[in-house]
């Protein structure tokens, strides 16, 4: 498929994330609009909830985009969701009749700040990267991987807490929380000293749902997918999760990307299942191409240098796409949400130069790498910024998610009653 | 503190859950009134809704119970909660001035039905009961209890599906998920064959918070306690939960009672800390009582059976008290919402009579016990109802929270495309 052309001269350019063919839903304000869905064009954002306002976009009786989240488009179905943006191709076509009047609704993403897109309903986060469990597994069990046995056969998860999804640009402050220190007995209440990031597709669920789902159905009730930062405090996971799983090394934030590319946006970059260990059951089968070709990176920037590039993957090793994890899920009777949000997975590659966490990038700290001259990193230190992005790359245009970015602050002081003598 | 006498007479009788000292919140529907809050009194049910909307009852400038759940009087915080209690306990006193005309407002128990009493934010499923945690080390381990290390220092936990709880009465169907027959490599899509209850408190957070909370703020900011079935799937849990923890074997159900009981109720049965194995870090140290000396007892009942009681227990045998799981999870970062929803932990005491649990009292299913003449159980079948009781005992008088019940109900038949070959 070649760039579909728009009036909007920034979204013709190879280099946006935003194209027409893209059309990512965000939620912004400004001063002067207040918080407002809008859409992502170019280095613009057409303002919806003013398209709405004004009479051009009625997807049914009562205004959707009064309020600043997606949550109810979503409701409307997949044929809202087809109808809304065959409208709006139409409105950001080169020859659009309604030029005049749709410039008008245009917003600079410069002057605009991001909001969380949609109220999120539950986080569930896989472990289906097969290549990250694979290093996690050498890494603490020796050379060989030694994946446990239910790994190829079920996407393995844990819940997390939908009241920690922040959206990008939010600062994450350094948590405090239980560390045992090698050779001691006793745990310390401490600021981690091992925080990682972790690289992640998110899938954005636009459909409820009671009981069991195919694949197939499960593929259909995907909104869109974001790019997730799963923060993870390592020292605090490494003694808190036999036999619970992790808790407290995840609870404090989950960065997303401001934009959810809607999953019609990435049709052509579909692909098929990765080779398979053995056979999977017929509940979790694919009934087509459910993985896509994403591009991934992950840079690292040290306050007051340049950024670094440090993981260039793909989203094409997951072991299993959204739509299996959320069948899996449904099948053992968790109920399914308008707003539920689904962690892929921790996302690595094969080689050193694409892993999808500092855990394996640093080899669980003990290869410092460089992030910028003299400035090497086993974790992440106070006032790093971890960026992630994403494309899937057509032919002189590539679809993006904009920066899922997130600073480190520093912890916040200890109040008195929590110190120890 | 002996009891309070109250003009519904039926509240005065030694053997109801709700005399006037207790006063726990609900909501309830009847074809006639639709759905409201309501507080129990005796065998009935005191219409909040009606008495707001009769001026009887003003907490704040709009309407607080309009909607059909607590949350929004969770959100004026506890000296509105105090200040509701105060007004009625003043008007369901013997001697009340407006006994006439608050005796409109009562709906009989026998003739409502109840419901979810508040809007979940997220669940928190905690591992805190001492000898639940025991006697499933002895049983996985060997003779002597191995807890984990972690277990003594802080209170473990994994988050649990806010969109899973459901209210007392409400069937739950066997869910169908993966199990790993011994013996093979190979796991299968199966009805779950070792469903299982798990007897907890919960408690239910009524004020918000971002970041550390000491334990006596925790204690502060809950609002009330529920009964807590956390169904467990015992097959789907051993397959899956390493490394991540129990996932879809806790994802189908969690019953609460319909009752809110209210802490302010529960005062009297404060009791200290049990003995530490080792002091407490200072961020989890108790201010002063907040354990509960409650009584619990589970029953069975199968399908035409009368019911019988399979354990009696105690919540004073938990480690950590609702406060200290809250302070925890509030430390690492994770934000505090109204509504949130902290489970204890399975409640089990030191004898055989104690558990809280099919996979104590029957030793993961190798002693199946009778529950009627020539009836035996290893783990739930299709048609048992399982009753929560919880009582705090006064002088003449005791606070209950009405049975947490759920029956289980045959799997829905697998659809065409979960079926192997």
């Amino acid at each position: 498929m070649p760039l579909m052309r728009s009036w909007v001269e920034s979204a013709n350019t190879p280099e946006t994330d935003f194209p027409l063919n893209n059309l990512p839903c965000g939620v912004f304000s400004t001063p002067a609009t207040g918080l407002r869905c809008g859409v992502a064009i170019g280095d613009q954002i057409l303002d919806v909830t003013a398209l709405e306002a004004a009479g051009l976009l009625k997807l049914a009786e009562s205004p959707i985009f009064d309020a600043p989240f997606w949550n109810p488009l979503m409701e409307l179905g997949p044929a809202a969701w087809a109808r809304f943006r065959i409208l709006l191709l139409g409105f950001l076509t080169e020859g659009a009749p309604v030029q005049a009047q749709v410039s008008e609704m245009l917003v600079p993403q410069s002057a605009a700040r991001m909001h969380l897109p949609f109220i999120v309903g539950e986080l569930t986060d896989f472990y289906s990267g097969r290549y990250h469990a694979e290093n996690v597994s050498r890494m603490f069990k020796g050379k060989t991987p030694m994946l446990t046995p239910n790994w190829a056969q079920m996407p393995l998860a844990y819940n997390g807490r939908a009241s920690s999804v922040i959206v990008s640009g939010t600062g994450i402050r350094r948590p405090v929380g239980q560390i045992k220190p090698s050779g001691q007995d006793r745990s310390i209440l401490s600021p981690t000293r091992r925080f990682d990031f972790e690289l992640e597709l998110g899938a954005v669920i636009g459909q409820p749902a009671e009981g069991p789902i195919s694949v197939a159905q499960a593929d259909e009730m995907i909104f869109g997918y974001v790019l997730l930062n799963d923060w993870s405090a390592r020292d605090f996971q490494a003694w808190e999760a036999n036999p619970m799983g992790p808790f407290t090394a995840k609870a404090s934030a989950t960065t997303i990307s401001p934009w959810i590319v809607m999953k019609a946006a990435l049709e052509n970059f579909r692909r098929p299942a990765p080779e398979r260990h053995q056979p999977l059951l017929a509940y979790l089968r694919e009934p087509g191409p459910i993985f896509y070709d994403i591009d991934l990176e992950v840079a690292l920037q040290a306050e007051g240098y340049p950024e670094k590039v440090v993981s260039r993957t793909n989203s094409r090793h997951l072991y299993y796409a959204s739509a299996q994890q959320l069948a899996h899920q449904a099948i053992s009777g968790a109920p399914t949400s308008v707003g539920d949000l689904i962690g892929s997975g921790t996302i690595s590659g094969p080689d050193a130069g694409s892993y999808g966490s500092m855990l394996e990038l640093s080899q669980g700290g003990k290869e410092p790498f460089e992030i910028a001259p003299g400035v090497t990193r086993g974790f992440l230190e106070d006032g790093d910024s971890v960026i992630l992005r994403g494309h899937a790359r057509g032919e002189g245009f590539r679809i993006g998610f904009g920066e899922c970015r997130g600073k480190m602050l520093p912890s916040a002081p200890l109040p008195d009653w929590a110190r120890d003598a």
